[in-house]
């Protein structure tokens, strides 16, 4: 298999923890998230967001998403719980993310780290992400306080997608400080058998 | 089981459709779409995200997300495909919706229509969105060309979700003159039996 892949990606971080942690095998095809002009030609036909990351199964079928691939390989393991309504707060919680969370934490941190461009250049647009990024956080931290894990008892696809921005939020102006619980937690996704860093 | 709900809302539509079709009971409580101040009132502790749809099932619980909606009651109807693949397809479909197409055509449509507030508050804004819009409509008229459903040969979860801004992109300023395969794949959607309009 063949993954589209950019190492600061977040969404692409979900795919490489889930798939260290299944033990899958895969090569990488790194892409640039700075310079966009060659995805129509790298991704048309692969994925219709033209996006990272994008995963190239065995026998040529591609799938686009990053919500979408941690689905595939995760039903069946440990990490998509056998409850039917546990199963649908995952997706609540993946959804949340990709709705509320990543275009706020993800961008921000984009913007600032990995652009290339003049903080100035988005002075205008960045007071709106982070306000919306730290009404996500303000969730999460209400979420988890008192729990360990974001649905059920267990680790599942849920914590991994929330965890691969979360634990970068500083590289965005996130200060995490006064979010205990998600903190207690980002250790415990981090301190799990397995796990792999980013920049892994 | 009580579903919060905005009739004008595409995410509650999506709901309100799957459930047409399965013939799934539910009591409905209106929420203001404009006015969002009763929100943590009205909703916390409910769905983390303070947005409509969210649902509270038999016995107390609640979710939020219109597709981990979607997949609770989907899961195991002919909405969802057996097939590992296609499933993981379906929710790549509705992950872009909730990435790339909501955020464009149903903001755009929102700021227009139902905001209460004049364009101008939005004319730095709307272009943007409505370039975004387009490209997202671009991505869907290229799949749906020589398709009849977004996956596989049947209709499913990612056909309601693409669905619901869709067949309204007109109240956000979008023209389908340009996408043939857009509008025959809608007239398909509409004419299943037990369809039902969004104010229905």
């Amino acid at each position: 298999m063949l993954l589209y892949n950019s190492q600061v990606s977040g969404n692409c971080y979900k795919v490489r923890l889930l798939f260290a942690h299944l033990g899958v095998e895969y090569e990488r095809r790194e892409v640039d998230v700075a310079d966009r002009s060659n995805r129509p030609e790298l991704l048309g036909g692969l994925n219709p967001a033209l996006r990272v990351p994008t995963l190239v199964l065995d026998g040529g079928r591609a799938l686009g998403e990053s919500g979408a691939i941690l689905w595939l390989f995760g039903e069946g393991s440990r990490f998509v719980p056998s409850d039917a309504f546990e199963r649908a707060q995952v997706l609540q919680w993946m959804f949340f993310e990709q709705y509320d969370h990543e275009p706020a934490l993800a961008v921000a941190r984009f913007w600032l780290r990995y652009s290339g461009r003049p903080r100035e250049e988005y002075a205008d647009r960045l007071p709106e992400r982070t306000a919306a990024g730290y009404r996500a956080l303000d969730a999460l931290e209400r979420h988890l306080d008192g729990r360990t894990w974001l649905v059920g008892d267990a680790m599942t696809l849920a914590d991994i997608a929330l965890y691969a921005y979360t634990h970068v939020a500083d590289e965005g102006g996130f200060e995490l400080d006064r979010y205990p619980a998600v903190r207690a937690w980002l250790d415990r996704v981090a301190a799990e058998p397995g796990h792999v860093p980013i920049d892994a």
